[in-house]
């Protein structure tokens, strides 16, 4: 069986966490928009008032059985945990509308597609556009 | 002319702010989903890890003049001055399809719908659900 310790991220966990995040955009074909350092993910996530919080998976798996089984699964889980521990009434995630394993996994642990639902869409205004609103 | 100061939301601010999150609500007929309270706001944006920052527009209408004028692109042009200063790259909302004026006017400021763009869809574990999933 394949053993999965899940623990609170330590900033000398950044190197892996960037490898991961540049990994997760390959695969969503959006690598040109990784822009961050693994200097910035320290200062970010383990500064006075992080910017984010985050969990890894310490994955062990058996000679000879598939990776990957119930992980992703078993990540949410523990993230609706430490949500409602913290006070959070709401766990919102955004997923490539062609990447049908993650949606499906999404749907059956429960998750509503509010795009689909209600027809809410994501915006986004990047660094330079921001700089030219605020006059910089 | 219209007036308008944008300023820092102090705590007692949470009964106006609650109110128009109210009227928001109502006029994206999504009224049944705002649950939160005066309290559950005071706590969450002034307590000693904030959940939220929020600012609020002070206007003061001229006699005869229309409100509502321009305020909407002042407050984001506020908001992405005060993101940057904090450290911020992106600044992200969500908009409902049928909202064509809020997508109009977030476009016209030069955000991108990413939902179109790319794919992107939100996803959203309510409370009832994550419970479940943490085993509470």
């Amino acid at each position: 069986m394949v053993s999965v310790l899940i623990r609170e991220a330590k900033e000398g966990d950044c190197g892996n966490i960037l490898r991961l995040i540049r990994e997760l955009a390959e695969y969503e074909k959006l690598s040109d928009q990784v822009k961050i350092s693994e200097e910035a993910l320290r200062a970010d996530g383990f500064g006075e008032n992080p910017f984010y919080h985050c969990l890894v998976a310490e994955i062990l798996p058996a000679p000879g059985e598939p990776q990957g089984q119930g992980i992703g699964s078993k990540i949410i889980k523990k993230v609706a945990e430490v949500a409602l521990d913290k006070g959070c009434s709401q766990l919102r995630l955004a997923v490539l509308d062609w990447n049908k394993g993650a949606m499906d996994l999404y749907k059956a642990l429960g998750a509503q597609d509010l795009t689909e639902a209600e027809g809410w869409h994501c915006f986004r205004f990047e660094g330079e556009v921001m700089r030219e609103l605020a006059g910089k």
